[in-house]
Formats: structure tokens, sequence, C-alpha cells
């Protein structure tokens, strides 16, 4: 059968920080129902082989797939990156990553040719910024930073401290004083890690007062525009009399998805499901 | 053959954080050599399942057996709490783990009856150091709270800047200002993560500034007093003639390694070397 418009669209992610994704796709696709899995019993991905990552993706896919949803979101930078072709091979509705369309966004936005990547240790660690975005354009310079304190800053709801505040200011210093790659010429920056945007306000204004003029590519609003334009040429959105439902499955403990899970989104979940796919 | 006192001591954690554990042997235990298995292709193991820690565990001691160690430390929380019986049942040296040692110390440091633990999310969570603690003293209260950002704080080697100064003290105001449970009465501190020695003279200074008089327990102290009594038992001390060699095996980049372990110890390694064991 078809898919019809109807359908809700599926989004998983190792954890919680796809939640900045839903967020994001929710803002540009207001009328669409969604089913979110969070995979937060085995979170996080970065330091399992791919192919352990692979089969996690396919499994949390498979358990989205069995509740009818018309098209698949890896809202998750580790599983994008090396689970995507797998899915694409398994099933057989679309299914969209973070990696490329962020990749896009920066490479169309970016003047001076130099982007800036944040992202967890293992996300950087895998260059799949860095692949995606040469290979849309083998004349950009990428210049790469891990900060690791990010995710559990956002984690601890401490993202409008004075604390995150001076980490910010480290990593950013770090980032653009590395004159011999010539970084103080980057214009554009990817937050590599769908943690990062809840620190966006934060790290524009430290980027402000240092001076620096940069354009911040949250994966969350690219892969958002991708997606609606997607469902529009397959014409598959859903009318705009529907009013948007959101469903929470996690596999681990659901209380503490949704406690942490308020700094994460606009309308964060009030529940959350918990399933076993182990 | 029974074990002769030249054979080296083995110690392993799933990462870097054990090299604290063995820097507290080592100024106990100078003579002794050592070789150190980081696993860290596979860290952290707080989010796998008991099967997978005492899977991951026993393939570690079995790489140290087959360097005829004549003792096994797991210098790791997780490990400890999930994996020190099968590692008995499996070898036939003896086996020593992080957690009785420290909640032994605490137990009989306490005055109040009043004791905190403070570790990562995953050993909070399992309730180790609670259940340990319970077991020598049941009248104890315990106090627990995991303080997700040290890690980070430590691997970035920002152990002495003022952010660390800051994120140390919002979880000791957070650790010691729940009246509800009486936590003000807490006089011991177990640091339940070999991340946090590390941290220790900033953790000392802070309490200090809250007035608080707090004996600081690390379970690197506590294991090496242990460590020593079980060697001197077993007539298996080295002779004080022995310079006391460390070696250093890691399952993945031995550089980065070496490069974050500075931070760790008094004296570093210099070098690693990588083993295969998935």
């Amino acid at each position: 059968m078809p898919p019809s418009p109807q359908q809700p669209v599926g989004i998983f992610d190792s954890g919680i920080g796809g939640l900045t994704v839903l967020d994001a796709i929710r803002q540009i696709l207001p009328h669409e129902d969604y089913i979110y899995l969070g995979d937060t019993a085995r979170v996080p991905y970065g330091n399992r082989t791919p192919q352990t990552i692979i089969r996690y993706a396919t499994s949390c896919a498979r358990q989205l797939v069995a509740r009818n949803v018309k098209t698949i979101v890896i809202a998750c930078n580790t599983a994008s990156a090396h689970a995507i072709d797998a899915l694409r091979q398994t099933f057989d509705i679309p299914v969209l990553g973070v990696i490329t369309p962020a990749s896009q966004l920066a490479t169309h936005t970016t003047h001076s040719g130099h982007i800036g990547v944040i992202g967890t240790r293992a996300t950087i660690q895998s260059h799949s910024y860095e692949r995606a975005i040469q290979t849309i354009n083998p004349n950009t310079h990428v210049h790469s930073l891990p900060c690791p304190l990010f995710v559990p800053l956002v984690e601890e709801g401490w993202a409008n401290s004075q604390v995150a505040q001076l980490v910010v200011q480290q990593y950013m210093e770090q980032l653009f004083n590395n004159t011999y790659e010539h970084a103080d010429l980057i214009d554009t920056l990817i937050l590599g890690c769908t943690h990062y945007p809840v620190l966006k306000p934060l790290i524009h204004d430290v980027l402000t007062s240092m001076h620096k003029h940069v354009a911040l590519c949250d994966s969350g609003t690219a892969t958002a525009n991708q997606l609606k334009q997607q469902l529009f040429t397959s014409h598959l959105l859903n009318p705009q009399t529907s009013t948007g439902n959101a469903n929470y499955l996690v596999t681990d403990d659901p209380e503490l998805f949704t406690a942490i899970g308020k700094s994460f989104m606009k309308s964060p979940p009030d529940t959350a499901t918990h399933i076993d796919i182990s």
C-alpha cells in the first residue's frame, strides 16, 4: 500500500538530543504527527562499532516502521554517519539523516570557504561532516573541534548558567585562535551535535562579543527544510487541518527522559512510553 | 605454579580514569611492576548491560593473566560493581575492586553516620556504593549525587580552571543543601569515580570555603592499602630492591591516551601499546 499523508513521521535518536531536531521540524511542519524514539538504554552510540550502530539503528527504525510511519528521520549524528545506507537498503520508505542537510546548508552559506564544525569527540573523530562537506565542495576548508562539556552542560539544565558561558567562551577561543589553519576565516559554524541547539543563543552571544560574524547552522532546521521538501514532492504533507501530535518512546527510564527533555524543546514531552527493543 | 613476588600487578579500567588508582597504588607500593590495560575502545562501560560488562571485564582480565600478573585490580567502578564475582570465579589469582575498599574506608571514617557519594550517572544509578556501605553498616545514611560534568572537565585538562571551580561549587551546594535528607550531616565523601581524584584539591578547597569539614575518600588510596595488605599476607610483595616499572596497554589510540593521561598521574605514561581484544 502506498504511504498516505495522514501517517506519522518517525524520528529516532540514540537518546534525548534528537528532541532539538523534532523541535525544529515541528516549527516548520506543525500539522504532522510524530513518533519519536529515544534509544536511551543504549546511548551514546558514539563509541560502538559501525556494525553495532547499524544493528541498533535498524532495530529503532523497525519499531517506527511497525508503527506505520511514512518516513524516517535519523536525528542522531552517529547513526546518520554509519547507518543511513543500511536503513535505506532495508526499508522502502524515505530515510533522512542530519549530516548531509547541515553540510549542504553550511556549504551554501559560507562566503570565505571556511566552515567550523563542533560536535562530540566521536563525531569529530569520525570526520563525517568533513567528508560530507568536501563531497559537496572540495575547495571548502573544515575546522573541527570536539566540545565534550556541552552535552553534560545541556543535560544538567545548565545552559543558561555562568558555567556554560565560560565553557562556550573557552571552546570558541580554541576554535577561532588556531591561526596556523586560518581558523580566523571561519564564517559558518555547524552545530554538529543534536544537543548543541540548546546552547545556540549563548554561542551566538559569545561569538558576537568576540566580534565574530558567524552563521550558525544547526542540523535540526536544515533537516526540517529537507523533510518538508521531500514530503511536498511526494504529496505526503499532512493537510493543514490536522493538529499535529507527538508521541515519545524510550528504551530506558521515561521519567528521566521527560525531566531532561524540558531543556530541549519549546513544547517538551509530558510523558513517554517505555519499550524494550534489545 | 604458585605466583612469585617478581610478577607484575595487573590493573584494568574501561578507559583512562584507572590511572588515578594506579597512581595511588604506586605511591604505596613503589617497588612493584605494573601492567595497566585501558579498554579505551569500549569506554564507558556504564551504559552496557551487566552481561556485556562481565564479558568485557573478563577479556581485559584474560589479557593481564596472559601477561603473567600475580593479582588483578579492577580500577573501574562499573566493572567492579558487576564483574568482580565473575572474575573471581574465572581466574585463580586474587581480584580486587574499588567499591568495597572505598566503602570500608568511608564507613570507618564517618562519625555522623552520613556518607556522601559522588560518581557518574551510571554508578549512582547502580546504587553499588549504597549497597556496599549498608552491607558493612546498615545504620549508615548514604547521600548520592551524579556529577556528569566532572569526567569531561578532567579529560579536557581543565581541572584547575575557573570553570572547574564553579562546577565543583555548584555540585557541592546541591549535595549538601538537600535539607530534607539531612545531607548537612555528611562528614565523609566518597569520590566514586576514578576521574575524581584529579579534582580532589579543588573539592577540598570548595568544601572548606563552605565551612564543611569533610573527609574525602578516594578509591585509589583505599584500594592501594588493601592491595598492600593482600600481597603482604600472601608473601607476594616485590623486594624493595626492585625499581618498579609500569607498562600501558590500550584498545584505542595510544597517543590520545598518553595526552589525556598527563592530568591523571604524578608520573604519567610516556607511551602506550595498542592491543586488539574485541
